[in-house]
């Protein structure tokens, strides 16, 4: 390579160790053995680049050519590149803050903090997952709004990938699905550097990967060291993009920590700062200037990096102007992907969604009420595109009439995802941050053990991904505990930004897709039952969207004897069992459903306390770990064991959730209480209050 | 094939259809396509099959060749197999009872249910996983405990699988790992059958499995038709065994309900029964028998498989033999490998554990703590084999002086499990699983989310495996909130059967894994900090091995005013703060530090009332989410958002974690009481009852 662009690595290379060791932590070896590759991704192709377009004075423009830092530890390196295009996030004195309270450059990317990253990176996998949803997003947008004179929608997918990735499970998932998909647009580079934090990549990592990812379909090249120019990588990077037919991905010989004398090569640059006299070698070595400068950026590194932004930025205004005519020839179209990536909600967004009337309309498993309202609102968003992990038809997830998306019918909007969970959740994260779609997908609740990874990633992007999630309790029967799930109702709901459903009918399922979709910054568990749920009397959709309410009121003016608090398939139990209180003691027992705890909670305090007096005997019964319900009640019918296989109705009955049961420990305790004088501990008596101090981001 | 081969493959359809019908529920298809394979596998070498030994007069023999059947919901064909082999568990009547309430044929593989099961399969890629973790404990222990002359262990490891478990990312993983470490003990079958769940593989599953495996360094063959009988499946299973440094993989093409006029073929006969009246044509169509007859098995097949189980059982007759003369000639080895079977606790166990002394002893961050005990128990339990997921120096994981387990090296208990968490944790299981190993291993607590899968199955299995799981919150740092577990302390606490330990100090980091090693059967999750803890004046090994202690009491003799309950790196700062409010407010508080829920709740009510007494005001502090809190708090400081980036002591105080703000918000709590005039609601004044009715397996 010229001299300059051995430079401008070289600037890259001391700028993130010059970040890493103010901060005096970090991960400097990554971003010195990855900065050519960045300088490609980041330069026009008369530079020797790729051409990327991007556009940093308007970060989110639709068509930019994605990028992501799928080891995300580099971050360093994106940061600096940020820096050098002239994004405001990352300014010099950012660059300083790097890893500090509050900084727009912290440990590992987050998107919700720092213009111009897409997605959170960090957790091994999840970048090149995202980034094949970002191309299924891309190629389906293309299909769908692009016309015969308009090519409105044509971006790329980069990727900067290293072993970490390569190894975890997902990526697998993943980019069997991206081959299987042809998706020609996403283009992944991988930092073969033979390093893992462990120490060489043949302590654990001997496989042939370019063999498997020809195995998985992708179109696969190698292009040797790149340490101190791009050589081949520019002409591999053109050929990728010329197979428009299967992703591509490109091996690049790289070295960990290239330029420090003492650690590049070795997994010690990896985790921990160099050092500030290995800094000052580095700089020395690579530069021959001065050792003791620091965040040095000489001017024509600058200049040239300009140009490069300026170039890049320059299809973003071309595009603009494309756009102006395309609204004009195809006004329809143009408000459609507008709203679509202002995230607004259509006209009558949710006006067909079902109402269940009581006496009239046939009892039914909460997965086809589920199936119902997805039909319901489809229509409506067609940014709603997604599917099941090969549980379709159990999940009852399928629009009808809507084609899938394969590599022939990229305007379908049903993605098969394959018996690959984990992947799947990542797919819908990488669709949403694409912008444009409410991504959805589905398997049974238990496997959402599977792809916790990734839903974790949804609730802290602010990605309002809906996860359908059916058989949702040992209700699922025969096929038994390892498919029955217990606790994970419970991990779901300790998820900060994740609200979980479970709705006891049809009316509570439309309020759980009304709020599913109004929330579109915080993902959403749909959790659906296999077995018919007889319906209630006195639900309604309104009652339902403020996540608990009560849905059959003691007899009598007066508070209540007793309060049972259930969801979903155990809530008409209960309302039995209140029945037979009443008749059979005299009890007079309020029913109240909790659809959405998380929702509940966002209540003010009076309304909760209207619903749950918490001076009352309490008895919450959900099948599932009681672990979390303590809060809402004195007692709990829950499980503190592994279900079973057998009938459903069996098992309800065996773990206690039948009427007769609710019934019997509703009295139980009742008189526990009795035998105190009545004096029932208020569980609303409790002090609140705020812990986290300062600003946010 | 001959014709009683031919006759005994019909047999096995023929029974596990019936089983799927008369249970209304299962899945037919997979056993009526892996018939011949299970033949195979079930059959002598004489007879045309692989030769497996193992024992049903002895289903826990040592030196059984394994048999995992992955594609758990297969499970009526290895019902079948055991009933026809002579198993107990599996008698005709139980086959009657598939998928029954309390039945030894549930409607997965348990291995706690059903001897002659090894590990619980249905959540698809574990059991090719667990597969992994089996035959890396024959190789371990062959090379431990085998001598010049004798081979005491050397028995294979087969498995079973179907497409599903090849899309999961965690056999992707586990299946690389396998490669690295050529495990030639190793001998999958694949069911090619081109056929999933949503329909047939084209739909989302078109990569190319035979040249994936051996990019992962696998030996691979690929089997035609097996439809009407063995083919050249034995030659390819005699071709597998003679590669002893490559795990192989022998793809066989298939055909799903095989014999099914109607079905077969198609998924249709995946999920739901066949239907009686296409049973009934199956019947007629495999044999030209009465259609109405139903688990039927003809004499002849019965004498074959009779003899078949006894040809595998004489291998273990004369195995024992063998051992016994093994045992005179190595009375210690013998002894050991009998102990470490038997899970008996080796002499003076845990003698070496630490012991902090106070004022002596330096403050450490406890995953120091924690590698001190590994390190102190080690010696005494060789049966401890484990390690992390690429991140041994963090995880402080290293068993000094301990080798690695690698190709050439199978006598090193120090795994490098690369980073594949989801992997790991199913490897460790499959360990367990085979006998003879306490199985470890590490990653971040965050990444326990990439490895619930397989964690879920230790506990469901009752496998006492031990999870060393560091940076167990926002402590972690800068790394940021990508890396920083918020809600998994409590999805783990949540899970049935698994115990969270989140030691304070050196002491109460001993108790843990004297308890961790001691509960044989409930797997154990050891959470460490990454930062320094100061230690604590009163705490022992005995009083943490309560599960919750009073570490600081409040002064003077009556009830305290406060009590402040935490657990891990928050409890020294409860106890700076009890310290501030006893000479800046004269507010008598109790620190009670709970290393483990589980265990705590374990304990009879007047000891947990003793130390949480539930009417006094109560505080509980932890750096995670406040979930399940308040169960034993009226207040909370704890999580209900994400953390961020930044030095750990800055995000501790940010947070709200400081001892300062402890101490605020614990005289907020006792002034809120006493404004509501001393009214305190006891916690611990609640009805406490069982619900699980009848007899459990
Ligand atoms: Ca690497
Ligand atoms: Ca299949």
């Amino acid at each position: 390579g010229s001299d300059l662009e051995l430079k401008c690595i070289n600037t890259i290379r001391v700028l993130a160790a010059d970040m890493v060791q103010k901060a005096n932590s970090g991960h400097p070896g990554a971003p010195m053995g990855c900065a050519p590759m960045a300088h490609a991704l980041w330069s026009s192709v008369a530079a020797g680049g790729a051409g990327r377009v991007h556009s940093a004075k308007s970060p989110g423009w639709w068509n930019r050519d994605r990028f992501v830092l799928s080891n995300g530890h580099a971050c360093a390196l994106q940061y600096v590149m940020l820096h050098l295009s002239g994004y405001e996030d990352c300014s010099m004195e950012q660059l300083k803050q790097f890893r500090q309270v509050g900084s727009r450059t912290p440990g590992h990317p987050e998107n919700f903090c720092t213009k111009g990253v897409e997605v959170c990176t960090g957790p091994l996998g999840q970048g090149i997952s995202n980034a094949v949803g970002m191309a299924i997003a891309a190629k389906h947008l293309g299909a769908t709004y692009n016309t015969p004179d308009f090519n409105i929608i044509t971006n790329k997918t980069y990727v900067i990938c290293g072993d970490g990735c390569l190894q975890e499970g997902i990526s697998g998932e993943a980019s069997s699905l991206a081959g299987h998909l042809g998706l020609g647009g996403l283009i992944v580079l991988y930092d073969d550097n033979n390093i893992t934090i462990d120490g060489n990549t043949d302590l654990a990592f001997t496989e042939d990967v370019a063999k498997r990812y020809e195995a998985y379909g992708w179109h696969v090249q190698t292009v040797g060291d790149v340490a101190n120019g791009l050589g081949d990588l520019q002409k591999a990077i053109e050929e990728a993009k010329k197979v428009t037919d299967k992703p591509s991905l490109i091996k690049v010989r790289t070295a960990i920590g290239y330029g420090s004398p003492n650690k590049q090569g070795s997994e010690s640059s990896h985790g921990a700062p160099l050092g500030d006299s290995e800094v000052a070698a580095v700089k020395d070595r690579l530069y021959g200037c001065d050792p003791n400068e620091k965040f040095y950026v000489p001017e024509d590194v600058a200049a040239f990096y300009k140009e490069q932004a300026d170039e890049a930025d320059a299809a973003r205004v071309a595009w603009e102007a494309e756009f102006a005519k395309y609204k004009e020839a195809h006004p329809d179209k143009a408000a459609e992907l507008e709203r679509r990536f202002n995230h607004e909600m259509p006209e009558g967004a949710f006006y067909d969604l079902p109402k269940f009337v009581f006496g009239k309309d046939k009892a039914n498993a909460t997965r086809k009420f589920s199936e119902a309202c997805l039909n319901a609102v489809a229509p409506k968003f067609p940014e709603l595109m997604g599917g099941s992990a090969d549980l379709t038809g159990s999940n009852c997830c399928q629009i009808k009439g809507a084609k899938d998306f394969q590599k022939h019918s990229p305007e379908g909007i049903m993605v098969r995802f394959g018996v690959r969970e984990h992947a799947m959740a990542a797919i819908c994260n990488g669709m949403f941050a694409y912008g444009a779609f409410r991504p959805f997908c589905a398997t049974f609740l238990q496997f959402a053990g599977y792809a916790l990874g990734a839903m974790r990633c949804s609730a802290l992007s602010k990605f309002g991904v809906i996860y359908i999630m059916t058989h949702d309790s040992i209700g699922l029967g025969e096929d038994g505990p390892t498919h029955q799930p217990v606790e994970m109702l419970e991990s779901l709901r300790a998820m900060p930004n994740m609200n979980v459903f479970r709705a006891a009918d049809a009316n509570e399922m439309a309020a759980a897709y009304e709020m599913a979709l109004k929330n579109v910054h915080t993902p959403s568990v749909i959790c659906c039952t296999r077995g018919t749920v007889s319906p209630l009397e006195n639900s309604t959709k309104e009652k339902a969207m403020r996540g608990g309410y009560t849905v059959v009121e003691a007899e009598g003016d007066s508070a209540p004897d007793l309060v049972l608090v259930a969801t979903g398939s155990e809530v008409w139990r209960c309302v039995d069992a209140a029945k037979a209180l009443q008749s059979e003691h005299s009890i007079r027992t309020r029913v109240v459903s909790m659809p959405c705890q998380e929702i509940f909670l966002e209540q003010d305090d009076e309304y909760r306390n209207s619903v749950l007096p918490g001076n009352v005997p309490t008895l919450s019964v959900e099948a599932s770990s009681e672990h979390g319900w303590h809060r809402f009640s004195h007692a709990q019918i829950g499980l503190t064991r592994f279900g079973m296989s057998g009938p459903l109705e069996e098992l309800f009955v065996k773990f206690g959730f039948g009427a007769e049961n609710v019934a019997a420990k509703g009295k139980e305790v009742v008189d526990f209480y009795k035998q105190r004088g009545g004096n029932v501990p208020n569980l609303n008596d409790r002090p609140h209050f705020v812990n986290f101090t300062g600003p946010d981001h």
